[in-house]
């Protein structure tokens, strides 16, 4: 075409692709082209705002590491992360919510009734659930990989003060699904604002402050596999989450209970002198190979 | 809000700006929220065609330096780079054109009438023009920074075998705003393609060519600069031009004639033996201080 103008461009783009493209490749391409020339004729988008823009993506390049990925962090606070999650949720099962990035390989096993928070100071929380499919029938054996924040708001990758496998565990649940364990109560955190994404959150007068919760992840065979979050009912941030991750039904209540309440045959069992949190939370499966 | 749902999540992300943002700042992150929202909607975006974005962004992050840009490529391949070029246009001037990453600072002075080619093979090619108001007034002393490929299809930056400033010159117009100088005439050449924009490319079947052309930009005390690309109109590519830069009102003839037609006074005159390649086009400024 020797005549692009800022009307056909679009069309232009669309007739530049190979007769054999793969169909899903082309329908994304053309979407995704669609959507960014509607947006910068829709602004009149300046040199001087796509030169910020561009800008903006190069200084994520440069912080970008293994470690800390501003890249999924801009997808994170745009909430596309989210809604990512949120179309492929199956309406009937337990909402998936953003991964993040504080997951770490191979965690370490932790029995059922067993104990996350070591030698960490804070609130006792027990936590209990079933992991179930959406009929109700219970799933034997689940896996589930658990991590959270410590007492300091930071996940073990990013504190060099904590093992790397500090709150994090992976739970086989029993023959009826149930599982259980204690912990320290997750806190509210930050995410990292000292690179463009923090940029663009204060550009927009927003906070990065995510509500605090416990991470799943819930596998079994013939389930699709969950990666959740939980958050507590009581949280300050719980309405502005700043990456988007709070769906209804993953609001949960921690109850304060006495410590005579608290049940034998745990790992913290007969330790514990003062009240503590209890939550019980079901994870919900539904079939598939996802 | 604790009930996120891919129907309200853009509703949710422009409730969380605050009272006092820039309405610009504003208004251009809710309209790209809004597109790349309806975009992951409209294509049902799958987790691992989010993951394969994301990494094509950190590979752009990876490899961008100061010489070589995978951002930009990847705005000029989408078309995005020369869509903001054609909505600043000014409809009665000459188009502008993508400037590209090959303009290098200071660049030699280049007397009218000056040859560009130095020692480099190739046929000679003779280009005249004027620098003019849109209203036909011819503006004096305008001044035009020319840049091109050398005849191996690299410019300056790219190439360790040549001067950084060889293929490029900054030239004077005189008091009735004409300029005129000799080169070779410049090359087809093909965008980087060994990093994720070349990846892109071939997904969607497109090949990585420009149409030769000459770079210019006119500035002018009381006119807005322009920044634009002039195109042969027998280049194989014109049609397909992998960053969309081609106008119609760009594309000019290049004439083949006699030595003897060779005009006196260039620093050339004398020496040219051979048919010689021509082109006259003139250069439009509009009124503005951009």
């Amino acid at each position: 075409m020797r005549d692009v103008t800022a009307e056909n461009i679009t069309e232009v783009f669309t007739g530049y692709f190979g007769e054999d493209t793969d169909p899903r490749t082309r329908e994304i391409m053309i979407s995704l082209a669609q959507h960014l020339h509607d947006f910068t004729r829709e602004v009149n988008l300046t040199h001087d705002e796509w030169r910020k823009g561009l800008a903006m993506l190069e200084h994520a390049g440069r912080i970008t590491t293994p470690e800390r990925n501003e890249f999924v962090l801009f997808s994170d606070v745009l909430g596309l992360s989210s809604l990512v999650d949120m179309i492929h949720s199956n309406p009937e099962a337990t909402s998936s919510s953003v991964l993040g990035p504080f997951h770490v390989s191979n965690p370490p096993p932790l029995a059922i009734g067993g104990d996350m928070k070591r030698d960490f100071e804070g609130p006792v929380l027990l936590v209990e659930g079933q992991v179930r499919d959406v009929d109700g029938t219970p799933i034997a054996n689940a896996q589930i990989d658990i991590w959270q924040t410590a007492p300091n708001g930071m996940y073990s990758s990013q504190d060099p003060g904590q093992d790397i496998h500090s709150f994090h565990g992976l739970m086989t649940a029993d023959g009826n699904g149930d599982f259980s364990f204690t912990t320290v109560r997750p806190v509210s955190y930050t995410v990292p604002s000292d690179g463009p994404v923090g940029e663009l959150l204060d550009a927009a007068g927003r906070h990065p402050w995510r509500p605090s919760h416990l991470h799943y992840i819930v596998t079994a065979p013939g389930y699709n596999s969950l990666v959740t979050e939980v958050f507590p009912d009581d949280d300050p941030y719980l309405d502005e989450d700043t990456v988007f991750g709070v769906r209804k039904d993953l609001v949960m209540t921690y109850e304060t209970r006495k410590p005579e309440e608290f049940p034998d045959g745990l790992a913290l069992s007969g330790t514990v002198n003062d009240p503590f949190l209890y939550v019980k939370f079901d994870l919900i499966l539904a079939k598939g190979s996802l």
